[in-house]
């Protein structure tokens, strides 16, 4: 958690590995397997090309050796929270991602911190020998770099190796020996007599297992980035503050293993006792590991500075995610999100003004907003600029998303509040709320008398273009945000949020406009239903027509913030909600908003649908809107396992799919949105 | 110098770029060229896929920009020993890679080491504007990271952007701004308002160019490698200890720009003032800058270690290239020779015992030798112990180099020795020479009676298999250690070298006794020419008939050792000077030891010739057997320009060719050992 880093492999016949802050999979190759009395290598389809069917067949070596080499045909996978089981014949190998609170390190332990910190994940390999031989049971890692071996540096201690002190695996089980070549086949095979060949790529253990025995190979993966580790604001990686070294963390983590499998294990159980499908359990169990991949606990100096990245693109703490990401956040460790938002308002706030799209020379009162995001691949980005953003772009990706940022501090700051009553916090940044309440009013029209609730004023920072919201890489039915319902929708929220924090801070009058703010969004939206399409069009204006289902995303925040008569058919916003209901009704049909799979599509005019947002609005259909889709839900489900699965392969967990294959956002943090189903039912409202 | 970087471009139609610590060169895309006013880009073939023939195309950009690209076709380079200066149309991109002396970091002045270390390299690009309009000329740098401004950074004194603070590139010509964008055709055409889009791995400058004006755009190239920068024995880049960070260096770079082009003018004119062909200057020139860019200044904190890495194959000084690279290191900075002495003697000597092919079970008294190597991509192998070298192989390659390795330290040492007259560096090591002899002569026969000057018996550490020689891809002519001739010259010149040191450190009896295994060896040697060949074969044993140039190779050292009377034919051993001249003229003929090119072909019955050594027998041959080859050398120096040009086209300076193509070896230090070339004639003797 925290450290960037990740072992990514499963896909058959191709190629994974360990990867520190990489833009997808580590393109290596992993041996695993057992090597018979015959010389015979059986292995798991995990490296480059094996996926081949012959039953067994001769592999040339990279540098004159070989051997021969059968792949394991049938794979079983258990794919757990924390444990990825992956079986084939003689081999088990399992991974284990434990993940759990990460505690306050404002006021934790050391101990409790560096247990958090440890860049270190499990692995154990089980070799199972039904032979009447002996076998040899092999672990190995090819690289595009070298190997040192630990065994000699620990005097025994540790068995295992480690390449430029920033990656290494290392084990204690009785028997296991590191060996170094230039592949795993050449290594097997080997015709010289020296087990630790250093000119080779690829590193890896092995354990001779008995006739009728099992062994089973306890080893850490760690991974290490000592010094800076971020440029323009120099900061390194947390874990540089409780460990030295990579050999000392994965001392500390072989140490340690029993309390990281019993961490894992009780993740495993939780979400296995849970009601939910298998499918949801496999999205959830999915999109955790691709979060926690992509987590960043760095330490300026100071204090803690934590940063999710964008998964392939690898834009630091993008506000249009972290707004997503939060539910899974507040469950876990609710001051990384308080740590992200008060980022925000130190070093990516601004002021800005506003204009109308007829007039955009004529500059308006706008008011605070926030970047897209902090920079990119480790690069922060200059005070109050986001790498994303450009300006003089028309509603086209890269344009500002100022308005939508807005509304993200402003929903992520009522979140944190509600769920953790940190009155002090909305009390340190009671200006930045009123500010927000300002620029919120004023984005949707600077003129009181003229305010509608939705966005209708573009900020002067897209110099004369036209402002877009996360949904970038749609058409404007999701992509323009002016006028837009789903950023209406959050216009709406955002008002109730602040309703709630400006009540809690003692500003009723300012409470009071924001609930009138409120009210005029809702009856905004809802006057937009057109009864001749059955449905809300995505844009109130220009006879836009486009069908789009995040018209009810933004019911999530009062539903998580416990604002439940906010969301309710009897409560102030019941013909908002009704109204949503009947669209939600109209729209979720094959040719609009279904695709031919039953999977969902966000727009009836782009095709182009986030398993994020989708998993977000599955939860506000049913667990708000109190949607039953009886079968269609399982075969909605069924859909969206099969884009990420058969879909995206080869990069982990996927965002943008059209329909069903990943264009874009691969290897992504976004989806642990879907922790959200784990709060459905029984637990409904109880965030 | 030093930092192990390097800038490569150059061929046509491919990627290129700034690399660090690579195996080959950076793939990335070098956009140099100008816009016109018709927003056409005339650009140079510096990037991947721009030799097509069209004279005007649209060219896609990769986030949807685009825009019409035009490659210049008509391409002049002029490839001085600092300089590459390529003009196409209206630009002339010129690279200044200045090297000279760098002085003994233990007595030297700080402000010399701070210039002769700093991490920086310059550029110089014109834009001639003939037209009538305004045009725009532009340089960038496509990567695979993303870039920040230093404009920002630095209050506008450098113009510029950086990398992960470890690659960069710098500017104060006025008018220059800083783009950054997905790509450069993007960043000319693009449609935003941002001209550094910090989202994009594209960063470059532009500046406008008046009509029938020129520009010239002053850059400098930065790498920094902050922190530890080798493994298990952490040492640090030396440009540390007199630069704080990229941006600090390229600063000084610019500061010093002036003293840096006085420089690589004053080796420019060097080179082209010798009487060599324009083949020999070229290859000299390629040879060099391939070899500092293999070259790594170190910092263990006490004192400075001098690494050079094995072009592609990144192994750490490893031995047999040092004695290849000795005559341009004693040229510019013998210190460097020393240093690596030393830390063989220090961290990579070893005892071994030795055995007879025969008998292997059977030990016999070895001595002192030295490894292969020491270590491979930073990583320091332990101490004693090569990444190259492993046991139990049969005259294959990876096996032990024990007995060359020898010889190399005792031929660096006695040719270091000889032209520094440094005695205290042999007094301190008077041991390790003493060590030599007895080793070198057991390794030709334990039993003193049975010696006959060359090798005879293997080293244990091959544990039952034979050592090789330097020549590990070739067939046992030239790869088999043990009564190879070409090693045989190699015991021949070490005795000699033995000689002399003993007879300064004042120990006659063992000065004469290596003078006798000198006169031995060439006994043996000549003894080998057989009448019916015409020539020695490679291997004195089992009816080997190879034919091999390198049998004079090691005539050469005591040649640069002043020691004249051993390779005159008047002198003591002049009978084998004289089988070598017979030896060589007879092999040097088409089908035997001539490729049907012209080019040199090392070994009559191996197809793999390498371009370091053939120039070191060239030197041999005609400088000190006296060849005059006539119009033959010329054909031969054009092949081998040719298989560097034609046949290594993306490999930069390459060691190993079969027939002209390159097989191995590539990005490679060794070829500097043509240096020698400066030393013809004129100079002979006076190295």
């Amino acid at each position: 958690m925290g450290a960037m880093a990740s072992f990514t492999c499963g896909a058959h016949g191709t190629t994974g590995g360990m990867g520190i802050e990489l833009s997808g999979p580590y393109p290596g190759e992993i041996t695993v397997g057992v090597v018979d009395a015959n010389k015979v290598a059986h292995l798991l389809p995990l490296f480059g090309d094996s996926n081949h069917s012959e039953a067994e067949r001769y592999v040339e070596g990279k540098e004159g050796g070989g051997g021969r080499v059968a792949i394991e045909q049938n794979i079983t996978r258990d794919y757990l929270w924390c444990t990825d089981r992956i079986t084939g014949g003689a081999t088990t190998l399992q991974i284990y991602s434990p993940f759990f609170s990460i505690p306050d390190p404002a006021t934790a332990t050391p101990a409790q911190l560096a247990f958090a910190c440890c860049p270190c994940i499990h692995l154990e390999v089980v070799f199972n020998n039904s032979t009447t031989s002996t076998i040899t049971g092999i672990f190995g890692l090819t690289i595009d770099h070298r190997w040192s071996s630990l065994g000699a540096r620990t005097g025994g201690n540790l068995i295992g190796a480690t390449s430029r002190d920033t990656i290494g695996f290392a084990t204690q089980t009785p028997g296991a020996r590191c060996f170094i070549d230039f592949d795993a086949v050449s290594a097997i095979n080997r015709r010289h007599q020296s087990p630790e060949f250093l000119l080779g790529p690829t590193a890896g253990l092995e354990i001779e297992v008995p006739a009728g025995e099992t062994r089973t190979l306890s080893v850490a993966l760690g991974f290490f980035v000592d010094g800076v580790a971020t440029y323009n604001r120099e900061m390194r990686y947390y874990y540089t503050r409780h460990f030295t070294s990579l050999t000392q963390a994965l001392s500390y983590a072989l140490e340690h293993r029993q309390a990281y499998l019993t961490e894992a294990d009780a993740r495993n159980r939780e979400l296995a006792d849970s009601p939910l499908s298998d499918d949801r359990k496999f999205m959830i169990a999915h999109a955790t590991r691709s979060y926690y991949g992509s987590t960043q606990w760095l330490w300026d100096g100071q204090a803690s500075v934590w940063v999710v990245n964008e998964g392939e693109y690898l834009m630091m703490n993008t506000f249009d995610l972290t707004v997503d990401m939060l539910f899974h956040e507040m469950r876990m460790n609710p001051w990384t999100v308080r740590n992200v938002l008060e980022q925000f308002v130190c070093n990516y706030s601004f002021q800005d003004t506003v204009f109308h799209a007829s007039d955009p020379n004529h500059a308006l009162p706008g008011g605070i907003s926030f970047t897209h995001d902090m920079g990119v691949m480790n690069h922060w980005s200059p005070t109050g600029q986001s790498a994303y953003e450009v300006a003089g772009l028309d509603r086209q990706c890269f344009s500002h998303m100022t308005c939508e940022q807005l509304t993200n501090w402003v929903l992520c700051t009522g979140v944190y509040f509600a769920q953790t009553s940190d009155i002090a916090f909305i009390q340190r940044h009671r200006a930045i709320i009123h500010g927000c309440l300002q620029s919120l009013q004023n984005r949707d029209n600077p003129y009181p008398s003229a305010r509608n609730g939705i966005m209708g004023f573009d900020s002067s920072r897209t110099q004369g273009g036209g402002e877009i919201t996360t949904y970038d890489s749609l058409d404007h039915s999701l992509g323009q945000a002016r006028n837009n319902i789903y950023l209406g929708g959050k216009m709406w929220a955002s008002y109730l949020a602040l309703e709630y924090m400006l009540a809690s801070l003692g500003d009723p009058a300012l409470a009071e406009q924001s609930a009138a703010a409120a009210s005029l969004a809702a009856q905004t939206i809802s006057n937009g239903f057109r009864s001749d399409l059955g449905y809300i069009p995505a844009i109130l204006e220009d006879n836009n027509e486009s069908a789009i289902i995040p018209a009810i995303e933004a019911l999530v925040y009062p539903h998580v913030m416990g604002l439940q008569s906010a969301t309710a058919s009897s409560g102030p916003y019941g013909f908002y909600i009704d109204t949503l209901k009947t669209h939600l009704s109209s729209i979720l049909r094959n040719g609009l908003c279904l695709y031919p799979d039953g999977g969902w599509k966000l727009s009836s005019t782009a095709d182009n649908s986030w398993a994020s947002k989708i998993a977000l609005c599955q939860f506000v259909a049913s667990q708000i809107l109190e949607f039953d889709f009886g079968e269609a839900e399982s075969i909605a489900d069924a859909a969206h396992v099969a884009w990420q699965q058969k879909g995206a392969t080869h990069y982990a967990c996927c965002d943008q799919f059209r329909s069903g294959e990943p264009i874009g956002s691969l290897y992504y943090p976004r989806i642990v949105t879907n922790v959200l189903w784990l709060h459905s039912d029984a637990t409904k409202g109880t965030l």
